[in-house]
């Protein structure tokens, strides 16, 4: 049984709590936040603390909270000679360097507060400052059902941008999608298998080969009789740049 | 026994021919198409011609060529009694008025040549001149497992419109993110599962209420960081004009 306490409360230490727990080889022994409030939705399950005094022995130390903090609480964390990790995509292995055993345990994938994610070979992305530590990081991994990916500090900083593309960007296009059905007393689940299949067919060939629409075909009167049924300014932008895009990789590459 | 001529062989005529045949009560009788190379992948299935005048008669003519393409199809199409159908996003309902029943029946999806695409609801929409026809229409939809829309041309038009925003336009930035990844040396793999939950998401709530970070959290050294990553300066541009409409949509709405 490998004991972990947890440091952070918000939507990745949930994850992670629930995650651990539910495996036989691993425990959360402790969860430890600066708010007493926050700790609230753990305390019926695990001895919490607010004091970084406090803080029990265990082999492993999981930093679970806002990036500009993280160094903060690694500085406050007493147990210099454990195992420190951080759950970050954007902060370096660095961060943690009062710890000669540090790790990054970045899981890529987006969590919310209300939904449950489903334990579908989450990728966590990987890193230590001591090699020997690698094995137990994948021992982690693949006790919660997630897939070990080894990647450096640089490699991370470059997914966690490509991470802001393909789901925080997405999901404004969806958003803008959602703003048109309404606009126009259409339900928005007529766009949701359209959007299921695109994001679908990226697992069979790649996004390039994809590619379809007016701006892939060069098709002139639909590129602008849409430009002229938007009044947003911002979405006619959005239209303008990304069919130039569309146009500049296709026709450097097809 | 509904007798249907399919006119076309794209991508979506030859899902249509597909999922009609595969249905108790529909039968494609004939493929028409001007190019006779076109019909090969048809031949061995149906009788097929590339003459106007040798087209059967049937119940329903069901006209699934490029958009510029319709009305002459329609035009030198002889059967003026009877109901006629195009399956175009963009064009209106009445580029088919030689005809005193025609229709549209649109299905909101991204098809591929080589990729079957699961017959999983898709979204069907649907406009008719003569109201009796609509009936049928949603039959028709119904024996080919889609789920039936009633949708007017100037809705139709809005549709596609989100369309291209939700399918073609997230799909680049799927390009984006593969691009990335190699340029990195790392698996587009990793960002698969996020993709997926990122998409599913939209099924359970509201896009506007799923938007997580650095732009909806207004973390300013995070988007300093990731824009100094970027070498191309339009993905650049396409990360600063997203980080911003995120913003405007943010500012305004929560």
């Amino acid at each position: 049984m490998i004991k972990v306490v947890l440091l952070g409360s918000g939507n990745v230490a949930s994850y992670l709590f629930e995650a651990f727990n539910a495996s036989k080889n691993l425990k959360i022994i402790q969860v430890y936040n600066h708010s007493a409030e926050s700790l609230s939705k753990f305390e019926k399950k695990v001895p919490v603390t607010t004091s970084f005094e406090k803080i029990n022995e265990a082999e492993i130390y999981l930093i679970s909270v806002k990036d500009d903090a993280i160094a903060e609480v690694a500085r406050n964390l007493l147990r210099k000679g454990a195992l420190v990790l951080h759950t970050s995509g954007a902060v370096p292995l660095d961060s943690l360097e009062g710890f000669a055993r540090r790790g990054v345990f970045y899981p890529l994938q987006t969590f919310s507060k209300n939904r449950e994610v489903k334990n579908r070979n989450i990728p966590f992305c990987l890193e230590v400052s001591q090699p020997d530590d690698m094995n137990l990081l994948k021992q982690l991994v693949t006790e919660i059902a997630g897939t070990p990916f080894e990647v450096s500090s640089e490699q991370r900083k470059k997914l966690h941008l490509a991470a802001v593309f393909v789901c925080n960007f997405v999901n404004h296009l969806y958003v803008i999608g959602e703003d048109i059905c309404r606009d126009n007393n259409l339900s928005f689940e007529i766009l949701q298998p359209l959007i299921m299949e695109t994001a679908e067919k990226t697992v069979h060939s790649s996004p390039v080969e994809n590619q379809t629409g007016p701006a892939k075909r060069n098709d002139q009167s639909t590129i602008e009789a849409h430009l002229n049924l938007m009044e947003s300014k911002e979405n006619k932008e959005i239209y303008q740049l990304l069919t130039r895009a569309i146009q500049t990789t296709h026709g450097k590459k097809l």
